[in-house]
């Protein structure tokens, strides 16, 4: 079933511990739309300006990702750069530059009405409501936010938790959204603002699932869920981990019948087995050429490095 | 079969967000004490003043612990205060006195002599050392250090290294020890200076096992193994987590014939069980009084909690 993403679109200049590159693609909606691509069709509504050009749209179209959302507008694209030299958990931002991102206004081509899954990446809630709002029918909504948005316009993202399937969000995050430190009473008041389910990511050890009672149809789910990492020898460039985790994630549960607490924890898997490839090299170069057996691979080591027999 | 322990029996003032405890039954080879009992004999040598009485011995004979190498002196026990009211994941330590334990120096019963597993609790490698020494027939050795063992009693401490079959520290601790910030390769120098085994352990993000070649006795195992801890509403006391940890890891695989990785596994399973118990009461209170179907109970929990099927 065909996922619809919103979200950025960027060029990152990113240095790191193992070098540095002066221009990727990247931007929460890339990473995302590559990672699930593996999975599902993907169809993706950003904003780009006219330094987005053939080449980074065959990036996406390669992988067979719908790029017609994708608006070209005058002007550049959003720009980011970070370093990860003093901390390759936390990227330093070291300029943000919003471009043609300001004045997004996101436009729904009628050739993705039908899609069944929605996500609503890290941008404006009142973006991510709008788009929410403009797709009334679909089955299942996840989405991201960040601090920037929980600190400062919170009544707005409030709107959007009330309508979420799904929130996807890091151990920060979710203890400053519910302002509550321990990370099972943050992870019930946010269950309590909306979500159905919550997926806690904690970068190199993994992420954690909480559910809530209506978070499957017909079964309830009350044991929390934990994903490993994958222990790495070298994290290339941590940038885009969370939206490859998000995208691989969601990208599984469009590609199953049915959302049940076992589609649900493979799930968090191939969520944990896409973050663990976008980290061993620069931006999305590793998303771009995975082949399947590889993710398969990978998904057996991770059962072999948590699972009893 | 046997473990033998040997490490500090104390005192600890505890305050933490739960409340505050004035004196409670404390020390690593206490909380290990406990937790192994659950799984098989254990003998203890350790020493104490006159303030450890009758009331704080039947604390451990009543578990089954053999006392007899618990060494009485005039003065008093080691005392330990320290606070956790700023975060619960490290204590500040607002008070040590080590008293008796000052001028400690172990000796092994001839009753002890046949104990086949050795655990060496976080003390001056020197006499981590001495027991080894005095122990050369035992089926396996494992052990603890910290960071003031690490920065000022390198020598002593390598030297202890190349003795044992597992070692048991937290993050900081490997990549202290290690001088390398990425697990993995912290990992690695680690194993390179004897352990055949490294548990890492990570607080509420669990504990992950790297092991050397020699590992296993026929059988290879490469893949790192990654426990989970449990997600707990609250943690009412963190002290002792760790020791705890390690008994209920090592007290398991003294109950098993073989060490083979299935058994490594479950035993990083049983060491996240007693740790999560540990920490839902003040002191050793959890550890004292817990009963057999609840530890399975809980082993249970652990699986549903990171297993996919």
């Amino acid at each position: 079933m065909a996922i619809l993403v919103v979200g950025s679109v960027a060029f990152d200049a990113i240095e790191t511990p193992s070098g540095r590159r002066d221009r990727c693609l990247g931007g929460a909606a890339t990473y995302f739309s590559l990672a699930a691509s593996h999975f599902t069709d993907v169809r993706v509504i950003g904003v780009v300006g006219e330094d987005f050009g053939a080449d980074e749209e065959a990036v996406l179209t390669r992988r067979g990702i719908d790029t017609r959302g994708i608006e070209h507008v005058p002007g550049k694209s959003f720009f980011w750069s970070g370093s990860y030299m003093k901390n390759l958990n936390e990227a330093q931002t070291l300029n943000t530059e919003l471009n043609v991102f300001q004045s997004f206004s996101p436009k729904i081509p009628a050739e993705y009405r039908d899609s069944e899954y929605l996500f609503l990446a890290n941008i404006d809630p009142v973006l991510q409501q709008d788009v929410r709002r403009k797709m009334p029918k679909v089955k299942m909504v996840c989405g991201d936010t960040m601090n920037y948005w929980i600190n400062g316009h919170g009544e707005n993202l409030a709107r959007v938790l009330r309508t979420l399937d799904g929130l996807l969000i890091n151990d920060t995050e979710a203890k400053l959204l519910a302002k509550q430190n321990n990370l099972v009473r943050a992870a019930r008041n946010i269950l309590d603002m909306g979500p159905k389910s919550l997926v806690v990511k904690h970068g190199e050890y993994g992420a954690t699932a909480f559910f809530g009672e209506s978070a499957f149809d017909g079964e309830a789910c009350s044991t929390p869920f934990r994903a490993p990492a994958l222990p790495l020898a070298e994290v290339v460039d941590p940038t885009g981990a969370g939206d490859s985790f998000a995208g691989g994630f969601f990208g599984y549960i469009a590609s199953q019948p049915v959302l049940t607490p076992a589609a649900f924890r493979r799930a968090m898997f191939y969520g944990s087995v896409m973050g663990s490839f976008a980290v061993e090299r620069f931006g999305t170069e590793r998303l771009q050429h995975l082949r399947k057996e590889e993710i398969e691979d990978r998904f057996a080591l991770f059962r072999q490095l948590s699972h009893l027999d």
